[in-house]
């Protein structure tokens, strides 16, 4: 579940699609009612391949044990419980978790960072967040209630005092800066262009020198944002997702070159794309299918 | 075991002190005789009382399983068999684990941090340091050799891009701003006068504008650190050590209203002073050497 687009997949046991499906976000607990009915199309259109069980991976705070989806500003819902209801609507085992989290996780399991005991995933798309494994264990949120807390909101870092105003009401932070959604319209401004996205912002940087500051300040953002991970969690690895891992080496090469002369005190982390892309979130959220629920 | 001076206590199982004593640290492998010597003259001096087992804590990059010192550009060893060399002078078992994360164990398990299962303990002092414990298990360095990364070094994340040079080479860490040493320092430049250390810089902020700026500009230094630190970390506590500890409410009282209005996406997490003070080394050492290791 995602704050603009609800995507979900039947998939077999090699991970290969069966089914799938796409529909817009309705806004607060409609949001659910949506859930509830793609799903209930997928699995019908599956046929004759039996499903067994359902992974839902949503935004903002979920409590796992409970099943319930505690709070989503983007989403506008507080409080579903949306384990229940699915499970409910479908017949089926459901669980629930974090949507970043899950996609951190399959990425871990099954995609760049394997075999890493310390790697950390983070996704660059509309906003800036990340999902940490430390010495061979994920680092999640406390059990219960908003007071939960989210390891990993690399996005509300300030990389530039007294930067860009961010959603969340502090200047220069992160996501400000250098999350799609930002980089699309600082482009905006200052060209008076219309921009679908970031990686026009990228492809536009090639020849037009308003595009390529902008790009490459959020490259150096993004660096400077690396970097404070690589201080602070000390991985072997960290995973570039979300929809601006699409720009793939132009985006990797220079954050790669910039690392070693910022991260100082530890070992430099070796960057890769994320290997399931912009599909994590659902890898996540097939691999919690399959294992019942995000084990650490 | 600190760059200037190696402190060590024999304990009863109160955590009563049966022997203690204090030198000066020798550079490069001397230091690890004189922690031999230290060590055997404290043993004798307990007398009657059976000392059945030791933990050494030291700064830098340590191997916990093999209990090598594997390198600290401040005492200026490497690869020094810790373990086994003091094993063999003082006929006990002996575990070698890092200071600043033995200091926050401590902490944690008998002392500011108990009952919290996300804690962090910010060590100020000469430098700048954390211990982190996530979901009930604290974070700690990958097992061998020097690429071996040690999470939580916030006194090395930039807080003040383009600011004053640190001892890493980079400019605007929160060590170079906020340490006790670079108090000290920031206030001599300004004031040309003579100080023993920050909290002298502290004292005289009462009544000198140059004192007052130097400690102002640490303090809001610090509430940037510990602002990045709950938002990547979303401790429910954060633990204060270290030589600038000894300043308590002055320092925690600032901190604690600086806090709410920087952490944005996080619960805001409550503050205390280190409960072990500038001991909390020596504290973590006792833990060590009754646990046998670091239990994570």
């Amino acid at each position: 579940m995602g704050g603009t687009t609800i995507k979900a997949e039947v998939t077999d046991p090699a991970d290969g699609v069966v089914a799938d499906g796409t529909v817009p976000t309705p806004k607060g607990a409609a949001a659910l009612e949506a859930v509830a009915e793609l799903g209930s199309r997928l699995i019908a259109a599956a046929g004759a391949v039996p499903v067994t069980a359902a992974g839902v991976v949503v935004p903002g705070i979920v409590d796992r044990e409970r099943r319930i989806a505690v709070y989503s500003a983007n989403i506008g819902w507080s409080d579903l419980p949306a384990g229940d209801l699915l499970e409910r609507a479908w017949g089926l085992p459901v669980a629930v978790d974090h949507d970043v989290t899950c996609a951190g996780w399959a990425e871990w399991v099954t995609g760049a960072g394997q075999g890493c005991d310390d790697m950390v995933f983070v996704a660059i798309g509309t906003g800036i967040a990340s999902a940490v494994v430390s010495g061979g264990r994920m680092l999640l949120s406390r059990a219960a209630g908003r007071e939960s807390g989210q390891p990993g909101e690399i996005g509300h870092v300030v990389v530039r005092p007294g930067g860009p105003l961010c959603g969340c009401g502090a200047r220069g932070c992160l996501e400000a800066i250098a999350s799609a959604t930002s980089i699309a319209r600082a482009y905006a401004e200052v060209s008076g262009a219309a921009v679908a996205g970031a990686l026009d912002v990228e492809h536009a940087a090639a020849h037009d020198d308003r595009a390529r500051k902008v790009w490459d300040e959020a490259v150096f953002a993004l660096a400077d944002g690396l970097t404070i991970i690589a201080t602070l969690f000390a991985p072997e690895r960290i995973v570039i997702g979300g929809g601006l891992g699409r720009s793939g080496d132009l985006l990797l090469t220079p954050l790669a070159a910039l690392l070693p002369d910022r991260v100082r005190v530890q070992p430099v982390p070796t960057l890769a794309l994320a290997r399931h892309g912009t599909r994590a979130g659902l890898a996540g959220a097939a691999l919690l299918a399959r294992r019942g629920r995000l084990s650490p």
